[in-house]
């Protein structure tokens, strides 16, 4: 019997309170290829690491029923290395073209013993918005997670199981299928929680003088949701069809927790769409507020060259060397001229005031 | 056998007449965290407000089949404390998890014995769009609602449930439950009135000179459509999952109720999409506009320039010192010059007029 | 038996050939509040108007199986009268809120015994897009119809009543809501003509010179489009699920006509749509003409400013004091400085014409 | 048994290999009103055109199951004549006031004995497009066509069924209607090539000078593109729903012939779709152009204004009249103000050049 | 019993690793007309090629149940010559007009004994986009396939089935249909890579200095999103329907291969419209970045404008000719001028840096 809220009480801190970026960076030393075996029942946790010449089948333990597995394996860029791992469990070559491939939408495929899925975690860094492949085999009592950088994921699930794992192997495979995905999906949370904070700045600098990294940067959010909502909806997507009960693999009894996940999807793929509505409607704002100051300066400049013409013009006309010129030999000519010239400038003034171009 | 005339004249003020703003902030003076039960049968209306230390399980009566309960809980956020609350519920730590939760998205999950819904409303406080959350449990003969801070919602509803508890018990739980669903949906008319108004406000002043200011205020009114559209749609999509009958609770009586609600929630999303169409169409007249604007101003500078740039050249070609310039000597010389610039202005300004510049 | 050729060679005029908006302005010195009863049957057409203090439920008569029933209620905005009037019908609550409402989206509502429909008829007053609200209730054998305003729906409705009520009668209920129905759609094309004639109108005016009432009408049609369509999709889905037998008052003999209604709809809608789509295109092609005058005029303003500048430098320098200017003494020094910048003129206008700048 | 290999190859020359439009003026000296009646069974087919007097009741044959027969009816526009006209094929009032009307939008209607069809086909006439309507009335041995003008396609059709009358007769009505309906989807090829040749046209001129042309004609091929959607839309939906076997009267051999067309209905649309596409985009690179265009302009007008202002007032302070500027009487004030003035230029322009302004 | 993971370690390298445009050309110097015939059992390959006058019906070989056979057919343009040549298969009429027609948009119609599907290829030419047309007939143990020019698409498979032939015929002739839609798809990433690459290059030289052809190439980018796009979308939908079991001739053993084609239509689909997304935003990027510069622009011509009028109005009053004017006679009448005009700039400078103009 199922009980849900002893587990729960165990589960994983949601990123999006705390940041997990942490501990991917710490991680980042390990080697390059890695192995992590990962076997419970109900009164044992074993856990073993292999790396570079002991990734090798004969360190795979026999999966038996009274066990559940997990292999989780990190930088197997090798398509022989990649055979002669998965030989005991008979996986389709399409799904292993696949694992090797860096760059394959999220899909989940159903091959009869395992399910097959594909997924992306997003990180930015550097500014920049990268992401990692993850592929999953699940199979009726192992589960195989591929990688091909070292992420957090592993260091967090490992230890989750490990205080939990009489609990988790109580409640079958699918739970910890379960776990993973919805690990992967609460990691979408400190993405785009990013992305939402990057998307407030620069809204805040909106209405501030204009330059060009604005511009950029309205471009690069823009580009960034697109690269966003196009991973998140096949992964909605997925979660989805999952709920929808079209795997026989996940029971009923995760119904509940597989929503909170599907929930989860739809919250993250809300947020990034008014996040990109936002961005959208920043460009249309800038444009607009360029095209204000742009007013601004033209009225600025239109003022001063209509103020200062008809000054030069009068200036031009006594400074010409007509003999005749009586004006010129007024005793208060200057004086006249200058005080026409004051008239002049203050009429416009008051003029462009009451029209409020000033 | 329901009377549904006799109740309704009781039924509760729409707060699209008349703003309940005003309830909100009188009872803000409440202390932060409170419990207030409500117990009716037939014949009884109970009411009782806990507050601070008095908040303990001990303090919840006993559920029976002969009375319904409410429930209202304001300002918990402690873990244990609402564990300990909702101990004699039975509630899913999941569900849970969502209540301590100040951000999510409005849903409804059937989790067996009960019915969970969170939901939000939107205030307008001090020019800011502003949310509070607010969480449903609805049991067999009982709900369980949470809020973070006091709101109008309790007074009104309690008011109304004192004056007609007999009526209420009679209907039963599930009308309880489109009371305050009701009261939600309602409430969310005062909101999209104002968000309406600004727009309107807004529109007035799109003629008039252009400011930043009004660029600002188109900006935000769109984020903040963004925001209620968010927030309403999922709203809608409970409502409309409970009109379809998706949750036994909800027996068939209520169902025109449940209608009603749902058409409220169809209208105030039309509502908002035509806003929000209209905003949107405001920044483009905005940008329309400042660009007559400049063309104008320009229109202005060059007229300008071209009268008067002949005018310099020609003082300045009599401003020249050679020796021999006849015209200089001319008696009448500067009167021609005169005359010549007087000529230049008409024909330029004549022109001018005819090509529909001035 | 059904003979549609006959009674349809009565039928309405469509509106949309006859702007029937005289009709409307002729009822206007009617009093404020009116009930109008009629009664037909095989044999007889009874009509009485009842004003003022004679609107009370004694004067409406007892509804028979053997007689059709109309009674159209203009301005009853009483709750008291309207409960007091309504009485005999046993009208839910909800639908009398509603009637008693002047904002209510289109809607169909099945109370079991009588179907409630709210509308909307819009009309262009003083250049303003304005709209009034519509109920009919639709029992066995009789039909309610609300107004806060008196239009023409009652006259044209009623004298066609008059010529062919033996025909009707024999139709049934359902046909006379057909008419009702078709009646108010027909209306639309009134004011959806109206709209298209502003749209072209405007649509010829958009390459003259450039005006703030351009740009001000553009974005007032647009809101028009945005309140039409608002208010006609409803209708049209109304319209569909009665076409789509989901209302079993409506029998299977008038399917036709309905859906000559529901088609009628769709022509609206469609005609909305494209003169939206017009619309909105009209508010870029207003920019960009306002762009191309802007062009115009700067490249005006630039040739004018390169061609007198150099002129400018030269008889500055001419006119400078030096004691040292050999040129200044020169016989020809005055006109070959013309010459100079004659030649420039010339050869700028030349430069600028080959870039067709001119 | 169908032998559609045989038929086939006499099928109509597809009109977007070879345009018919000249056709259609050939026909234009017909009078004014005719009506062309075409029988066929296994050995004979029978062709008489009537006019004006004679489109009488008496001179339609008598319909047997023994044959079929079109009837083609141009210029009816009286309501009398028509009701007499079509009295033997009892004809619902509803569908003869829609062919009454010229402005119908396309839709096909079962009324049990025969299918009611509304299409339209539209003309580039005089650089406009226009568009012509057309009703098809299909009953079980007989088809009547009405038309306002007389277009192509009464010829074309009629002289493929002269030369195949025996293999259509022995196809049965279904397939003339078919041949009906893929003469006038085949007629859009030539009108929808003409505006995407249009739209071409005008996208080799994008990036040529700017003229207000160029904007019109953008903005009419966007409305043209609206009308040309607006109608096809409707007329695709048609043929789909006779191809989904909606309608008894089309047999199932003839599904791989209404396949064809429904498919040439989903090419133009996707023609249409991406020619209008690119029409919007049209304006939005208009846009950019002019802007682009203005740059440069005030990057010319900046220059040279930076360049030349210097020089001014250089020439200004040494023209004016100070009784003490020593530099006057330097013996090469003059020549070092000359070098001064080129300095500036040079340095300038320089500067100028390296910031990639020139 | 199939053995996936023997054959797929023979698969076809898919083209996005590496580009196969070469194998195109190389194939070019072929002769014009082409007919390739390949036939295969359980232990046999035959391969032979015709060409010119050798294209005759009585060289295709016998089909036998007992043996898989490909017909290539290239540049057959003549109706009677594929008449001909496509007897002995009893192919409808229609389909043989698609062939010939060298513009059909993707479809597959199922024509009872064999399938018939329109497909397109996509190549990069001289910088433009180019489409090849390329139609398939797959019937019960054979398949014809149809090019107007020589692709690569032979050689490729070719060289696969001679490899795998044993193999490929217990799979067969869906299998050998599946390896041909997959090469089809498979040659899209080519072209999506490099319409891909485009984007990226164009997207880094957003934010260099304007010129045209930016503008250009945007457009030009955007036109071939449409033109990808407008034929990705339908062979999506082939696939798709095909995956859903539409056609029995389709065994489920290939299931799991036609969904990895699918996959990657869908990814290519994903790639198409991010990039054409990420095109559209780069026109509103310009256009921003063309008003900012032009900002920058005015910024300058106004700060310069306004700083040198006051200058000439001083050196014009200077220079004016007036008898009187006793600051020409001051003895530093010339160096507080000077010093004056210094204050104006220096003060002027201070006050535009302070307010972010320089």
């Amino acid at each position: 019997m199922s009980t849900p809220q002893h587990v729960s009480s165990n589960k994983l801190v949601q990123t999006h309170n705390l940041p997990s970026l942490v501990h991917r960076s710490n991680v980042s030393n390990m080697p390059a290829q890695s192995m992590t075996i990962i076997q419970i029942n109900a009164s044992q946790f074993l856990n073993h690491t292999y790396t570079e010449a002991d990734i090798r089948t004969e360190n795979i333990p026999t999966l038996s029923k009274d066990s559940l597995t997990w292999i989780h394996l990190v930088g197997i860029t090798d398509n022989d290395q990649l055979h002669e791992l998965l030989q005991p469990f008979n996986i389709h070559e399409l799904a292993m073209e696949d694992i090797l491939s860096r760059k394959q939408r999220p899909k989940i495929e159903d091959y009869g013993h395992y399910l097959f899925v594909a997924a992306r975690i997003f990180v930015y860094k550097k500014q920049k918005l990268q992401y990692n492949q993850i592929y999953l085999i699940i199979g009726q009592n192992y589960i195989i997670t591929f990688q091909f950088e070292p992420l957090g994921l592993l260091h967090i699930i490992r230890k989750y199981i490990q205080h939990n794992y009489s609990s988790i192997y109580s409640k079958g495979i699918d739970f910890l299928a379960y776990s993973l995905l919805d690990r992967i999906v609460d990691d979408y949370f400190v993405t785009v929680d990013e992305f939402d904070n990057r998307v407030e700045g620069l809204d805040k600098r909106l209405f501030s003088n204009s330059n060009k990294n604005l511009l950029m940067s309205i471009h690069q959010l823009k580009r960034d949701a697109i690269s966003l909502r196009r991973t998140l909806s096949p992964i909605r997507d997925i979660i989805g069809r999952i709920v929808h009960n079209e795997f026989s693999l996940f029971s009923q009894d995760i119904h509940v927790y597989l929503l909170d996940v599907y929930d989860h999807t739809q919250q993250l793929m809300e947020t990034l769409d008014s996040a990109r509505d936002t961005v959208t409607g920043m460009m249309d704002v800038h444009l607009s507020y360029q095209s204000n100051h742009l007013n601004e300066q033209m009225r600025m400049l239109t003022v001063i060259t209509i103020i200062v013409m008809p000054l030069n013009v009068l200036t031009g006309i006594y400074g010409m060397n007509f003999d005749n010129i009586p004006e010129l030999h007024w005793h208060y000519g200057y004086y006249i001229v200058l005080g026409l010239m004051a008239t002049i400038i203050i009429s416009l003034l008051i003029y462009f005031y009451r029209r409020h171009w000033l």
